[in-house]
């Protein structure tokens, strides 16, 4: 398993790992398979989305905090309950297949490791898997 | 890694694809394990979900649509950010278990390919991974 | 393949079965690779989440309850829509890394089965996959 670490800069961010993701790929020689790529964290997800415009993940930000509001009627005492529930609609793992050695992505599709209560220093945890 | 393709017909519309994935483990003997399920775009997602009544989808597909709308306050220039938000809520990959060489799937799981940004000629990929 | 059941006692109801997870691992001797965990249901979905304060899971389902509305504007005759789009939003499948035999989770994580339609009898299927 190899471990990436990412920092957060705002409390709501959608930030592209899509080079540090393919950088553990080359540097481990995975050829072929799929990669398992896990967020040990319950106030962050990841997702993939368009990477081209940065106005997309701007959009998904903006939209997800509207929908989920950060002050809301929530019991958790921490305040960020907002950021859990966020968690649970993205997803806290997502996987990339490997074909001769490269992420297999569409035209315009980007990782993106999204932080929901940061700024936080986070991780992120991948596996190889075999086909 | 195997590719099949998906010709949508609407804006938002789910698609049954079960038989298609089925006639890819079929053709290629994969007899156990998994198969990773990728959808390569950005505007559109993958769920499992109810195959026996149409009026699921229809449901999943117009409760989408009021959620998160076509035309909101979005700064994305190509007026679609709705259809990535809907990708990043569904997700755009998915798995099942292969039981002697059949998709193992509940009594009522259909898998839907979930366009939110049709029509269009779209793909979808599959990896087998070993147990 | 290995299988658990579970029983819900609420319509709305997320229950840590992690501890039913690590069980299944530790008795089949699975050492590394990751699990894939799979609801083969279409009125419950899976998340992983806080363990630790159960206002965490509390907030969650009121939050998707507040969301997504048990009575609204559905077609589908049997009066669970609700439950079918809160599964999409959520997912049916999860992925946990082992490590050493153990599942390889983040401080805060717990897994839970995630019962929009309760209180039923349901099941969750694990499939160990190779690293």
């Amino acid at each position: 398993m190899e471990k990436i670490s990412v920092t957060t800069g705002k409390r709501i961010q959608l930030i592209d790992i899509t080079d540090k993701i393919r950088d553990i790929v080359h540097k481990n020689g995975w050829k072929d398979g799929a990669v398992l790529l896990f967020i040990p964290h319950t106030t962050a997800g990841i997702t993939i989305n368009e990477g081209a415009d940065p106005d997309v993940r701007r959009d998904i930000e903006e939209t997800l905090a509207q929908l989920i509001p950060y002050r809301g009627n929530y019991r958790h005492a921490e305040g960020n309950s907002d950021a859990h529930i966020k968690t649970t609609l993205t997803g806290n793992s997502s996987f990339v297949i490997l074909e001769n050695g490269n992420l297999k992505l569409g035209t315009w599709q980007s990782i993106f490791f999204c932080e929901y209560d940061g700024p936080r220093n986070r991780n992120l945890w991948i596996q190889h898997l075999e086909e």
